[in-house]
């Protein structure tokens, strides 16, 4: 095993943005392709950085935001916050106290860690559930949790959503949606209705997650809620900075279902190319990804023996791909906890328009060098620790 | 009593972010004073912000920010933190466990809310001295907190500075460093040493606070436990996103101690000007500030009896410098828990080239207007909760 825990999964991060940085000085941005559907972006200009200042800032963009905001996600109140995952411990510090319980339901496992880890800090119990007729609410629940979207955009169905926030609400209970991806995954690829829409009393986005906003979490929901949440993630230092709050906001004006759709169907044609000579692809709603099973699998199949573990295989061909091929997929850079997937997600701005042949090409010539490369567990470890 | 709590506290700050809106919509930039100290700034230029993508942005900045944080804070490794209260519950939440023990050592009380609130998310007891010789270290410590600068800017005394450290060293606990404003402070106006030159093992500082850099927070020191804190900060989304990293790096460039030095002997100027009408004033290490009780004595003997308690009558005066007068303090725009002393600070852009009579006006005409609305508990409601 090379990676064996959180701290290595940040010592790898820093290999590949190190990598990342190497790549940009010698050939410059345009070789690199962000195919994580997390590239965001920083909208902004000139006369909206120049108000850029701690007190002067958020007056301006936090008012302008409330009004963006809740377009985007509904609700009475919106809070900007550093991360959704910064999100996630501001509500259960501000929802959640010692002894009480959190039920999560989700599509699909893994859940996201934020949650089970923030529970711990307070001191709850916490239960999650990817089976509807599996699914309870013990006495002592303080909140309830939906993923949207998982981490490998598998979408929840939307009948089984409005059933859980039923069932929340017969005990008087909050719902939170993580809504990560969710929110544009599944209101522009699959219609389904807003979270606050379905009656859920908090929801958290992600803004650089299908669009062009900045690394960070978006909140919305109850404004009785939003603002105990909020008084915690100012007092720990949770909320969103002015200059994040300036690009939510221009990256929600600027987000558009267009690119969703487009990758949509351009996914249909890239998985028919990909498969005619691998089995692990599986399409996602807007690409398709590799999961740690399927990879293993596949070198099975292929009778390739190696000595690394499956999640340390993903993360190899991740930074090969980065490494060789420029392409940026989460099992290199992510945070720790983040899915070892291997998703290339089309609908982003670095490959919108590529041709699909050549990315291709790209791809199955990665894996060719990662199977090499599977053979050698020091050479390996130097390229997972560059 | 008008603001009762930390949600009052967050009303207020709304209420502030508010008029600031209105006075720049009104009347322009030029038309406000941040007299905080806390004004910051967002340095970046146009290359830069084509940069600021999710994974790309922080490659390049991330390397930078390690040169120029360590040439500013020493230490081995440098973080990067959302703010200098997310660098503190990132430390607690990697060095201390339930039933552990922190002491905090200070120049004058009250200590930063941030670290006690952070030890009770843990579960671990806390206490906190100003005076050496009641100072100790019971046997189950994990951390020892030392504060170089408090939020009125009253600074350690090195010698004090060095002992706590060595006390701390004996017993092989690590020290913490709270060097929000003392990084500067302390060395640019008091000649001392860096906390990491003085042997702390952790210091954090906030980029925002008497240099041009963002609001946020930047940790320095032993690079075991810079990447401890790490894996916490990357878990619960308390780390600083790309942008404020980026303008981390220009703050922290174009930090000079000129400003600070210059504000030193204005504040004396400023100062007898004021004294020569009020007993309320004191003087700052770069300015003047007015604390809740020398308000409270103030008001006694000019006999003017009101019904606000003395920290409401703080945020009122506050509240009026600000929508009257464009004076933005920190008792108007602070975070829950921050102080409510009235800080006027000389160092900062928008004061540092001001006619001082000019400014002793403001200050004059809008302590008469606070008088005036002390006696009308209503309206002095509408102003704060405005």
């Amino acid at each position: 095993m090379i990676v064996n825990n959180s701290l290595d999964e940040v010592k790898k991060r820093e290999s590949a943005l190190k990598i990342i940085k190497e790549i940009i000085n010698d050939n410059g941005r345009d070789s690199l392709y962000d195919v994580t559907g997390l590239s965001g972006g920083f909208i902004a200009n000139d006369d909206e950085l120049d108000l850029l200042e701690t007190y002067v800032g958020p007056a301006i963009f936090e008012d302008e935001l409330q009004i963006v905001g809740k377009e985007h996600l509904g609700g009475e109140k919106v809070l900007a916050v550093n991360r959704t995952s910064s999100g996630i411990l501001a509500s259960i510090l501000a929802l959640v106290n010692e002894g009480d319980h959190v039920s999560h339901f989700l599509a699909e496992f893994p859940a996201h860690p934020s949650i089970p880890r923030s529970c711990a800090i307070v001191g709850a119990s916490y239960d999650e559930f990817v089976d509807i007729d599996k699914f309870t609410i013990p006495e002592n629940t303080s909140l309830v949790v939906v993923t949207g979207s998982t981490m490998d955009h598998k979408v929840i169905d939307e009948e089984l959503f409005k059933k859980v926030i039923d069932m929340a609400h017969e005990k008087d209970i909050p719902v939170l949606v993580d809504d990560a991806s969710g929110a544009r995954l599944r209101t522009a690829v699959f219609n389904q209705a807003k979270a606050t829409e379905l009656g859920a009393d908090l929801v958290v986005t992600s803004t650089d997650k299908l669009m062009p906003g900045p690394r960070g979490g978006l909140m919305a929901g109850r404004e009785e809620l939003i603002d105990e949440i909020k008084v915690k993630a100012n007092q720990f230092g949770l909320e969103a900075q002015p200059p994040l709050i300036l690009a939510m906001v221009n990256g929600i004006k600027n987000y558009t279902e267009e690119n969703l759709v487009k990758a949509i169907s351009r996914k249909e044609e890239f998985y028919e190319l990909l498969s005619e000579k691998y089995e692990m692809f599986e399409k996602t709603p807007t690409g398709v990804m590799v999961s740690e099973d399927a990879l293993k699998n596949q070198l099975e199949k292929l009778n390739v023996k190696t000595e690394l573990s499956k999640k340390d295989c993903c993360f190899l061909w991740a930074m090969v791909l980065l490494k060789d091929f420029g392409i940026i997929t989460i099992p290199a850079v992510g945070m720790p906890g983040a899915s070892a997937t291997i998703r290339i997600d089309l609908s982003t701005q670095d490959v919108i328009d590529i041709d699909l042949n050549e990315l291709y090409e790209k791809v199955d010539q990665s894996f060719e060098r990662f199977l090499d490369l599977s053979q050698d567990v020091e050479k390996s470890k130097e390229l997972i620790f560059y």
